[in-house]
């Protein structure tokens, strides 16, 4: 394994555990427990879980793996709060669709080599690319690995409290 | 900019990143504000912070780069739960640790090259290292990258109670 490959595994190994723990976290739920809030008033676990999948759906553009699997969940778990859409995905759907969607994403990170790791990202332009290499997919995977981890922590801290 | 050097730069970016929200949320605390509590009973800010402040200071030796800088913060902030250890330092004292040891931290980093950071960390032996060559310093890098967002996504709810 050449250095680079091995900087590779590691993002992805990380990748790999953190999604893992919210897999193991959520998928423990009932749809009963999944209506909890993280703080009185404050977003359902049922939301947290539909944005972190909605936001690694919206990876696979991003990324230049082509459209996103579920673009229904943007309403429902991003561009608006909790509560204030009529009828969102309940915990089954939501877990039928993070299986699925980082099922496919796993494969197509482990199907780039290091320096299309390091290829700008879909929100970038070539012209700020050239100023700015560092926006590129493996800062997107380091950067929503840290934005599921926070999240996580604050998810846990619900199931703390029963 | 080598690929390899590339991956480095990110993971220290990224790194980087997380130390600074930490910073900002708890520097900007006044110390009555760091006695809140993460949830009825749980640790208090102040613990959360003194909590990431020791698990850094851990890395001096995990990452072979010599002795801690405030050893005595694991009674306060790790080994023991919150208010079962007398005396603890004050919101001034932790950020005092916690900025020199960032500093510290920050120097060793930018000096390691990328074949340093693929070396083993000190809590893993030679012969399981030849086994396990991903036990490295980069990748406790991530994972505690991951270890701070979760704390600090579970300090911001608390603000967010405010």
């Amino acid at each position: 394994m050449t250095n680079e490959t091995m900087f590779v595994d590691l993002g992805l190994r990380n990748w790999k555990a953190g999604t893992d723990r919210v897999d193991k976290f959520f998928a423990a739920q009932s749809e009963g427990e999944l209506q909890r809030e993280l703080a009185p008033g404050k977003n359902r676990l049922i939301y947290v879980w539909g944005h972190l999948t909605a936001v690694n759906d919206a990876l696979f553009p991003l990324l230049g793996f082509g459209p996103r699997l579920h673009p229904e969940m943007d309403a429902m778990f991003i561009t608006n709060p909790d509560r204030s859409v009529e009828t969102i995905l309940s915990g089954a759907e939501v877990k039928r669709c993070w299986t699925e969607i980082n099922e496919s994403l796993w494969e197509r990170f482990q199907a780039l080599t290091p320096a299309q790791w390091l290829e700008r990202h879909m929100s970038v332009s070539e012209a700020d690319f050239a100023r700015e290499p560092h926006r590129n997919r493996f800062n997107v995977l380091l950067n929503r690995m840290g934005h599921t981890a926070e999240h996580l922590g604050q998810a846990v801290l619900v199931e703390a409290r029963k």
